[in-house]
């Protein structure tokens, strides 16, 4: 008899559920996941084998359980790339800013609590909000995928959610707002109750706008949450963290395993850090390049939403999923999100920027034909 | 105004709560966590840095989702170790056994559901219960610590928990169960609902018993965590594994945090698996150094409990607390698990040895002098 995983006396909730996680498949250009397409430069490869080296001659040890260096280091980057003072106790690192999202909904969403986010957003949102126990609450959006921060502020008031997240730049809209509307929603969700406001910003560092990360300064409440996956070019590394006031740092550590970051992945994250200023000028070549694609695609005659990230979301499309699957045709994967009428696709090289824009274009003239 | 945790919306249930951690003190001789003494031999710590600097190349790229390779030879090593034929899709991996046994009960526990563990046992598995929302019923254990399978199986009879926690050897007493008491708990908690069997076997390459893993075959509800931590010496990577069947792999999957596993733990992990033969020498060490302890803390007048770890457990005392200093002014620093009249000692290097068994001497004679 083959058993299958309904067969297992699982959770009710999880029945005929399936992974998250976009496909895998062997296409020329990749441009579905929003990866850094510019490899580490090959001097910060060979510190990180250093840096990596001697982690491992102290491998049979635990690693340091607070990872104060890195926290320490990664508190400087923010210091010097936002201009407001971070201290190493107002940072906290994890394996990817799904797990710190995950620890902060452990600790202040769960069971009997609900959270809430502006969708379409990072899906993820939700999914780790279901895993913890947490009820999910979508909260809405304009249709040009901006926030109404009126309409918003009314779902906060009426459900009155224990957690709230406001993705900037938004994925996969690449939609990123100003620090007024943070406030509005962060005052509305403490009128309503004592509540944890999430700002993910994960794409922050494509953006033409700053970082909403000075407002934690007196706002208790408010997190911001960050990753090494986009800006730093590590997506392989898995390092998330956050900044907030120490007493949420001091919070997320009642449920974080203990030595949940391994040696070498603190290794690899510091030397990472020491190369910083060479990983931003790529960030900087992805932003023209994200640009050059909004250009491209509106030239070619397709909509565009406006984008602070390092991806571009376009359309409309009255079937969306045919349209993934025609530039799949011309050897290009892009992502199907799931929002009706629009596709995502990643800022990736300059070639592989024009394989995807000769791919969109020459759709139009199927289409015209 | 300081702002202190409890002044935050966390969980009722955390609050007046600590993070869970060893005290990490700055004493010459530690053997308080269960590390292996024995740093990678050099070879091996050339080819992580070789493996990682490879990986680093691709870094900007996200891992591999479902770590195929590092599974393959999981279960080429568990196939070798046990003599008992384990595939790819029977072994799923994260970050260390604590994240193993957190997505097992965020698919198989959780709101509403409840877990059993025999304690005293390894203290984690109460407290990833509570992280994940899952109800915790302590069961009942030997005065030898020993597991009494009659009473164990009333008390699975009449709670009817979720999920079963069998630790072999047994953390922190030392103590391992054979084949007959797993399936005897098995069928009692098969008997009262469908429930999983989670078999924690983290020390059991230092027991004198065989391996359970063979009974995972046709039991589609029991399942067998590992850790690289202790034989491989390798507390510092994070890596923990569970073997079990397929259909049980699948059902984790739905819980996982998308690519949890960074491509340096991965690359990390193989080539620690290429030095398994070297690896187990070590355990072959610790095993007699293990027995070594057991002679020479009974020798001096100590209780022991029978050791399958690599750790030991003394006692009696009226004042565990009070011998744990004693023991710590002596300049080693070993662990007290608050299991009353008892503490634990890691087997370390016969150095190390010699400097607990020294200072323990030492006590004796300070007591009837």
């Amino acid at each position: 008899m083959t058993i299958r995983i309904d067969d297992l006396p699982i959770r009710d909730e999880l029945r005929g559920k399936s992974p998250y996680g976009a496909p895998q498949l062997d296409v020329p250009v990749r441009l579905n996941t929003n990866e850094n397409p510019y490899p580490l430069p090959e001097p910060l490869v060979e510190r990180i084998a250093e840096r990596v080296r001697e982690a491992a001659r102290a491998l049979n040890r635990y690693p340091d359980r607070d990872a104060v260096e890195l926290r320490t280091e990664l508190a400087r980057y923010l210091t010097r790339t936002t201009g407001h003072e971070v201290g190493t106790r107002q940072v906290w690192a994890a394996n990817g800013s799904n797990e710190v999202l995950q620890q902060l909904l452990q600790t202040f969403g769960g069971p009997g609590r609900t959270a809430m986010g502006f969708e379409p957003s990072y899906s993820m949102h939700g999914l780790i909000s279901r895993g913890t126990g947490t009820g999910w609450i979508p909260g809405p959006r304009r249709d040009d995928f901006g926030l109404d921060v009126e309409a918003a502020a009314r779902a906060i008031t009426e459900h009155r959610p224990d957690v709230v997240f406001i993705t900037s730049p938004n994925n996969p809209t690449g939609t990123a707002v100003d620090a007024d509307t943070v406030l509005a929603l962060h005052d509305a969700a403490q009128a309503a109750k004592p509540s944890l406001v999430v700002v993910d910003e994960a794409y922050v560092e494509f953006s033409h706008r700053p970082s909403l990360l000075p407002l934690i300064e007196g706002r208790p409440h408010l997190v911001v949450s960050r990753t090494m996956s986009k800006a730093f070019g590590a997506a392989g590394l898995r390092l998330g963290y956050l900044a907030a006031h120490p007493a949420v740092v001091d919070a997320v550590q009642l449920v974080r395993l203990p030595y949940h970051l391994s040696a070498v992945t603190q290794a690899t994250a510091l030397a990472a850090l020491e190369h910083t200023d060479t990983l931003l000028g790529y960030v900087a070549q992805l932003k023209a390049e994200r640009d050059r694609l909004v250009d491209g695609l509106r030239a070619a005659g397709y909509e565009v939403t406006d984008s602070d990230a390092n991806f571009v979301q376009f359309g409309r499309f009255e079937d969306a999923h045919a349209v993934w699957r025609a530039i799949l045709d011309h050897g290009v994967l892009v992502r199907d999100n799931g929002v009706p009428g629009w596709l995502r696709v990643t800022a990736g090289t300059p070639e592989e920027n024009d394989a995807f824009l000769d791919a969109v274009r020459a759709l139009k003239k199927e289409q015209s034909s």
